[in-house]
């Protein structure tokens, strides 16, 4: 999808909030957001999707600090409070049979997609979190196409997952774990080759395990979402081999629909709806959820 | 005061903002956003006030829409909801002594910059301003230099009073009209010659009947706050001429802090601090009242 208008101010307002997060140094941000209002005035912003604008900030703000991961101690804290959660997610389908655990898990996934531990004054509360997360299991995402999903789970021999955000990655885990078992299937799980914002690389990847239960490789590139342009091989060939994608958050969602007549085959998007430009596209609400199939 | 880097963003977002208040051509917007991003990316904005860079983009909204006003309606609205409130305020402090209803009317002032009727929603509820508007009797602004204004309103033989917004202009009304009823003095109000975001012009001065009680002049240009290089000799005669200057909001803050050298004599500054920039230069929180007085 391209972008709005309300994605130029968007993007300038996370052009500082990244330098802050980057550098304590004013002057560089001002050198960000300079930059960031050249690069917004000379190209057609509308012709770009969100992702795009919002990687090329997340570029500049590399260049100018010489921080090459902002995002790294943000990452990292929530892998852990992520992971201290998966026991419990854990212990709430213990009971339930294999596939309403399944359904379970990709409640828990898109759920985990709105976790945001990077708001400025940081009053996540974990307590909060569990308590909604057993909400979650009784409420259907606001867009469900969890059955035909489960069809499409059915007859696919090799899946592309692609992940976004750290903490999230943890139940993306469980849900790997869970499809895998119940399905004849393999798994291959794609993180970033370097950091962008809070996006799972490699290292997080690790971090919670994720290369024990399937096989993780990068997209080749530090961009927000799939750029089939400039993309590895890599990943190319594992997304064309495979049989289903599915693909986590908005960044991906925002980049795979311009590639939809390219990849020709079923593409599952789990995401929270965060922005207005994105609830406008998909016609809900702004913080739903949605679990969302389309086929060629 | 200069802006700061958050002003950079804040101006962007502002921009669309202005932009949807004046017309509903998406196109519009974004030739307003380019421009503004020029203009942003051109200047360096550090050296300016936020006033100075929010009044060129009311600028260019206004000529990229042909809307010569386009917060006329709210406007309008404002001030129809502030005069039904006056007369609940009046009845509040029917009973005070002269001093005590002054002071009320001084903190009543400050309150009113605080209404905010254009956010996007619209859910300004009049019973929740009204019980508010009761408790603001009770509380006093976090800077508060009432004791030292009534000194320099004894000593004052002119005043000037720059206004600011629409809606609180009824406020400021029954304010100036207790200050001339209380003390000798006579008080030269200031509007804007033509609109720029929700500030009062002399049609708004008329529609709540401000010249039936004082002289209303204006700055002789469509600027957010005070510009000496620019404005009109009458006001920069009155200024000249007057013993005490009493200025309402953050954009007459922004700006009149550049020309304390120059206007040498007492202002006092009456605001609601509404953004991070103004409250960490007044090192007070955000969403606080003020009544602050600077002396040469």
């Amino acid at each position: 999808m391209k972008a709005g208008v309300k994605c130029i101010p968007c993007t300038v307002r996370a052009a500082l909030d990244m330098a802050e997060k980057a550098s304590n140094d004013e002057r560089k941000a001002l050198i960000i957001l300079r930059k960031t209002l050249w690069f917004l005035s000379a190209v057609d912003s509308l012709e770009k999707t969100p992702a795009e604008l919002h990687t090329t900030v997340s570029r500049i703000v590399k260049e100018v600090t010489g921080n090459p991961d902002p995002f790294k101690s943000i990452k990292e804290e929530c892998n852990k409070r992520a992971l201290k959660l998966a026991s419990s997610l854990t212990k709430m389908v213990n009971n339930l049979d294999r596939l309403e655990r399944l359904k379970v898990m990709f409640k828990a996934s898109v759920y985990g997609n709105a976790m945001d531990f990077e708001v400025e004054d940081y009053d996540f509360k974990l307590e909060e979190f569990e308590s909604n997360l057993a909400k979650c299991l009784d409420r259907d995402p606001i867009i469900n196409d969890l059955d035909e999903l489960l069809v499409l789970l059915k007859n696919s021999e090799r899946i592309i997952y692609l992940l976004d955000n750290a903490g999230e990655i943890v139940f993306d885990k469980l849900l790997i774990q869970e499809v895998t078992q119940l399905f004849k299937c393999k798994i291959v799980a794609v993180v970033k080759q370097s950091p962008v914002l809070n996006d799972v690389t490699v290292e997080d990847a690790s971090m919670v395990g994720l290369p024990d239960i399937c096989e993780v490789i990068s997209t080749g590139e530090d961009r927000i979402g799939v750029h089939l342009d400039t993309s590895s091989p890599a990943f190319k060939e594992a997304l064309r081999t495979s049989d289903l994608v599915i693909a986590k958050g908005q960044g991906n969602f925002e980049t795979l629909t311009e590639y939809r007549s390219i990849i020709k085959k079923p593409i599952c998007h789990l995401f929270r709806v965060k922005c207005k430009v994105v609830s406008n596209y998909m016609k809900v609400p702004v913080n739903t959820d949605v679990i969302s199939v389309w086929k060629p």
